[in-house]
């Protein structure tokens, strides 16, 4: 029998094996954090066409269920069936959320001088057998072997210690001891045979409002083992920080968010230790980047101060919690390190950001921006860095955006209009049918439809120009691709126009106003580092043409990508670099936007394309002017 | 509709109100962790006659089942019922397990010259609130404003982290913070209002192989809020230690073995918090002293390594683990010290009872001797204390003879028997009807009929003495008291004479063995010091005669009752005290007797009644003289 998947995948599938197992076989993961029980209810597909049976509807609402939505791993074909899956359910394995710097993450390392050093140490001990005339207690010969070997001031928990004598004595007295050593004081890990759990390997996760990244690294060598991502489960509470701030604070709405974002990282670290053998054991170390909200979220503590003025989280420094007490299929009483962050709006992935772009290191003045579901700015050197949060939305990824995606393949990355015929040429990710509309290919669609003429500088359609635009219920729309085989076309509206002028007034009016504190022109800028989901590429040309970014030169700025998981992976595989991080945290000072009355003007000023002041911008008026034939 | 509880008692219940609660309400309290639910099956009673309704037999097995045993939660009276709890149901409230020294517990403290300082330190903390000029995280806010109060390097556990802000905000930024400082750092233990949990309580805990004692203390104060104590539910995997190892390397028995114990403690901690409306919050200490298996298989460690050679507990000093890894109802993060050991047969009830004995603090040479379900001793003063352990049995604490019972209500305490009619006169704790006999009696009953002839020095019966010797299935047997009402007589059988003469061999071996291995004789020592379970006090003369104590002046002996609890309650009440009982414990050295051949011929020496040679208890010879008429 076939399982036909989408538009463009078929599968053989029987009877006896669930559609879950079946997508597995096949590679392609849909998020389950009970392993394909039935249990958490997260395993949704929905049924378009075909005889099926399923089990059990576990924790699917009826409404669910009467729009045929069932758990994959409850349900078995009975015969030829054609399903859809939720873009939520869907597990991304095997794809690099745009590293443009390097393939090979150990490079990083490199460029820092630093080899493979991480937070875990691993050292075998051996024991001197007991006897009548040396008995004293196992704990105390380990703690005066650890201690001949240099290793003070031991802390058992009660975790380690119950496993502790049975393990020693399974070993003949030879044990590997995992450990860690902060403030003074040495934690263990765990201990191990030589045999078992030999191997160590850790997990570097970006939690963003909208996506969760994983990377599974190999600690002893820094080379990537694989790569998970998938939406951030508490989308279903809300698209945004504010809502799901809301969300928390309702009865049991906190407990959801965090059970939403650990069920994610868990599917995630799951499945990437099942494709890769890997035992739960043996991922010893964990580091968390995530913005002061979602940090929060995913330890469950309340956010809800964050919210409202004077905007105060619970903590900004994170202590060393265990892998037990984030609840991951980790070794429990590994390390989790979670990115310190700098206020409310600035958070761990921003500090995780700047120490990938190395700004904090060198003389240069370097303006970094992570465009996520918000943006945030830093901008200082070695010796001090600001930052801020802009309140610019999660249009650069996807969010709030008609036809808007992720940057995964399927999402059309870049447009090109020619001028003549004003039809689009567009690029796919991936390669096949566009479904959608990533950052990047936005930005491309708004600076070409603008210097065309197909809209004008308030971000009005000017429908005389192509039979491309029409005219919907809500409004004008352009339409970028149409596909019968879809069912719908790929379209820009007007809403989504505005919605991206907003967004890129609001990046702007925060450079322009960071800039303005530090008392400093674009000219003493050095260096822009740019970061986010945009896509594998980021045309820095066409951000300008928009006004989301200062009119520089082209080679000043450098496109990184996912910079919050580049961070997490450098603190994983080296300690000195976590303890950098620590520092970094401490010098990095935070700018309220919303304290300062200049917000308000800078970013009217800026709801124009590219801005109502041309002379900022003045390679775009060059621009302008040759698409209007004007001499410059 | 009335329920008779054994012989004696009768209370009213109604159909509607279960077995458990009419008990309850009766102050007749009943083991039951679950608290009445109907899930930790522990609340068995038998019923004798009369129709009932039971909802639930929830774990009992089929045969309790069939013996018409029932939970007393789950069933309903449907008239007149006669029940009976089976001693290991029975939960003591109120009754203090023999502190003959003061009454007022206080004064224990007082003789140390030492003040209520418990571990657990209280202090208020105002916190500025919060603005957008100073918006650091509420942790950092705390963190400053302890550290002006000369609190530092404070450790915030991920459990104390969950709460912080609310509690923080619902209390307008006034909090109390209870915290302990250990080994440079400081734990909060919580933080609360000033108006909820504002009582401090700690729990002083004995874990005895035969017994479980709880303290529950007013931390303020000092004084006894009240006292529970019950069987060690672990006796039905076995009466003794060595029983009990075995058990726990069985398949879950570990874990049976764990729950047991702990169902106990918790059942009281929480009868005795019902009792005096005490919230599970305001239990912020708790202190544990047992012998060194009963510690492991406190926190859930495998003990089988204590049983074979060269005899290794997992650890003898215990890290300040918390009341949630206890699984105890208590504070949650709250600290749990558990008294160190020595060695894999003298445990932290030795180490805790040296310290209430005092013996440490001074000069003069001191013996002390736990006699328990075995019996330890320790030698020494405030210089040195070497200490052993002898496998005595538990025939002290009423365990492994016919009649034997703890110290509690019913227990006969003392017997003195007419050297003409060889009548036995006797008195009972709490004064009703005698239903066995506890440790003191046993000592009573054997010097008794020695010195009138009953049994000789070997501790055979001489049947033509009295009609009270009888001649049963089992060999022949004296009978201490008859009453049809009780349906069976409290005798004690030739086993038992010789069970306890091969216990007191094993205690006299041993202080023999430890005065030869430290070079002293008996005139050396300056104090005796006997605890253990005997009841409210140890006739020490009747001790002599049958040759368990050696033959010393009696004022040289103290009889301290439980010594374990009122250790634990003196470190409960005291930093300081908590740290010499750390520093006691590594100056206490430890004799393995087993490791020594002469054991085994200082026991098979002192096998008589009261020693084969006599010269060493000169004051039984004249005893003996004066009892058969020979002139001394």
């Amino acid at each position: 029998m076939q399982l036909k998947v989408g538009i463009d995948k078929v599968f053989e599938i029987d009877s006896k094996t669930s559609i879950y197992e079946t997508l597995k076989k096949n590679k392609l993961f849909i998020i389950s954090p009970c392993g394909g029980k039935g249990t958490c209810g997260k395993c949704k597909v929905k049924i378009i066409k075909g005889e099926y049976n399923c089990n059990n509807y576990g924790k699917l609402l009826a409404a669910e269920k009467e729009n045929k939505i069932v758990l994959a791993c409850q349900t078995f074909v009975l015969g030829d069936l054609e399903i859809e899956i939720p873009k939520e359910s869907v597990l991304v394995v095997g794809e690099q959320i745009a590293t443009s710097r390097y393939k090979d993450l150990t490079l990083y390392l490199e460029t820092y001088g630093l080899k493979p050093n991480p937070i875990v140490k691993r050292i075998v001990v051996e024991l001197t057998h007991p006897s009548i005339s040396d008995n004293i207690s196992d704990i105390e010969r380990l703690r005066s072997a650890l201690f001949e070997l240099g290793i003070d001031n031991i802390h058992f928990s009660h975790l380690i210690t119950t496993d502790l004598s049975s393990t020693i004595r399974e070993n003949n007295w030879k044990v590997e001891v995992s450990y860690i050593e902060r403030h003074n004081n040495t934690h263990i890990v765990f201990l191990i045979s030589g045999t078992e759990c030999h191997k160590r390997y850790g997990a570097a996760v970006d939690i963003g409002t909208t996506t969760v990244v994983v990377y599974l690294v190999d600690l002893d060598t820094g080379h990537l083992v694989d790569v998970g991502s998938t939406y951030n489960s508490q989308m279903r509470y809300g698209d945004d920080v504010i809502t799901r701030i809301v969300h928390a604070t309702e009865g049991g709405g906190l407990e959801e968010l965090r059970s939403a974002v650990r069920g994610d990282i868990k599917s995630i670290i799951k499945s990437l230790s099942e494709i890769h053998n890997i035992r739960v054991c043996e991922v010893v170390s964990t580091v968390i980047a995530a913005n002061t909200t979602m940090s929060q979220l995913f330890w469950g503590l309340d956010p809800s101060s964050i919210r409202e003025a004077p905007y105060i989280p619970t903590l900004n420094r994170y202590p060393m919690w265990t892998g037990a007490e984030a609840r991951l299929p980790v070794s429990p009483m590994s390390p989790v390190f979670t990115f310190p962050c700098i206020g409310s709006y600035v958070g761990g992935d921003i500090v995780s950001g700047v120490l990938a772009s190395g700004m904090h290191r060198r003389d240069e003045i370097a303006l970094f921006m992570d465009i996520g579901t918000n943006a945030e700015i830093a901008i200082g050197n070695n010796e001090w860095i600001m930052s801020a949060a802009c309140s610019a939305g999660p249009c650069f990824e996807g969010g709030g955006v008609t036809c808007g995606m992720r940057a995964t393949n399927g999402a059309i990355e870049s447009i090109v209009i020619d001028r003549k015929t004003l039809e689009p040429a567009i690029k796919v990710i991936g390669g096949g049918i566009p479904i959608g509309l990533c950052g990047s290919a936005l930005i491309d669609a708004i600076s070409e439809m603008f210097l065309s003429g197909i809209i004008d500088l308030k971000g009005s359609f000017h429908k005389e120009k192509t039979s491309r635009i029409r005219e919907a219920e809500t409004g004008l729309e352009y339409v970028v691709y149409t596909n019968e085989k879809i069912g719908r076309d790929i379209i820009i509206t007007s809403a989504d126009v505005e919605n991206v002028i907003r967004a890129k007034a609001a990046i702007y009016a925060g450079v322009s106003l960071i800039l303005r504190e530090v008392g400093l022109g674009i000219e003493a800028i050095d260096k822009v580092y740019i970061a986010g989901g945009f896509g594998n590429y980021l045309n820095m040309e066409r951000a300008i043409i928009i006004g989301m970014l200062p009119d520089m030169p082209t080679e000043k700025f450098d496109f990184l990508g996912n910079t919050s998981i580049i961070g997490a992976y450098l603190c994983l595989m080296s300690e000195e670099l976590m303890k950098e991080a620590e520092e970094l945290s401490k010098k990095m000072t935070y700018l309220e936007l919303s304290a300062t009355n200049s917000y308000m003007e800078e970013y009217m000023s800026a709801m124009f394309l590219p801005h109502t002041d041309i002379s900022l911008f003045p390679t775009v008026q060059v621009k302008l002017n040759n698409a209007l034939g004007v001499e410059n």
